[in-house]
């Protein structure tokens, strides 16, 4: 992962865009990015999808949240471990198992 | 990453989720999750925001991300290169340096 | 309003689009336009945005909108209201003011 | 509308919430109560979903949506007239009827 973000920060310092990139922007680029792969979805079923679409649009989101991810110096596999971690306590397997009722449902 | 990917289906596995987990459905939860991001950066500024409320957000994003591109099995990091190659077509660094513009207006 | 949604709706049935709109992928679509919206804020401060472009992209969101209240066959109005009252039972004037805190942080 | 919008901007004013309500954040807040109503299709097929809840996101997505085009001065009613005609053209009944393509693809 190390090698994606740097790859990422050398695009992005050679065009000078740090300087548009806040967090907020960054967080808003994830979301814009998010919803245009929703489009490829949109008025579909998976299995009708263009993949190659999916890959482009997949991609871009990876691109910015590891962009967001380098602004704060988090760490992505930490956060992502601690995140199951905490999901682990709202979704205990013995409630969850087999329901997609959200944790304050169950 | 092979590890962020198995941590993740092994909890998917346990609780009997993949039957849920179609593409359509992990790029709405890619949504989802992108907007709480943003609900956290909502009404502020970035250097006022709570950042373990990011992190969190954040790996909710990496989660699903990690998973829809397992689903198609995409290796995350040669979809990001091939990405990045291809702005660099559409973002020139002659042309696209220093400026937020998007390609069609450059 | 009626007007809106007649017009819509006409639009809609002259394309025989009534098989793709779903509830489902009408959310989906409301959402691709407001990320569309949000795009045209995308690295920019809101004075510099063109106005024209907010224009059509709020025009597409309330287009969706609207078709997915006729899908339920809701009233705008009453459910507006509605949420303003139960809002404001979340948001008391006297804890509010001039606070952007979530009801939860009040 | 103009009951719905006068009701929303005493609702704020009470409040004394203009201050946070510039036109960036609002595209924020509905591109957020956008994927809350999404959240509520997560995991489910349309008829399954909870028509009350369905109803309060809805709520939320006009209410923002008003005060963005208040922001604006926009008449929703001319906007979306204007929209419903640009899409006559990117869309011609002959090319665009029974299929779900976009219209660059059509």
């Amino acid at each position: 992962m190390k090698e994606i973000i740097e790859a990422l920060l050398k695009f992005r310092n050679d065009r000078d865009w740090e300087q548009f990139h806040n967090a907020k922007d960054l967080a808003l680029a994830i979301n814009v990015e998010a919803a245009e792969l929703l489009e490829v979805f949109l008025w579909k079923e998976a299995k009708d999808v263009n993949r190659d679409k999916v890959k482009e649009e997949l991609a871009d989101i990876f691109a910015y949240a590891f962009l967001l991810a380098d602004k704060y110096q988090f760490d992505v596999k930490d956060i992502v471990f601690e995140k199951i971690k905490k999901n682990g306590e709202k979704y205990p397997v013995e409630k969850a198992k087999g329901t997609a009722k959200k944790y304050d449902e169950l």
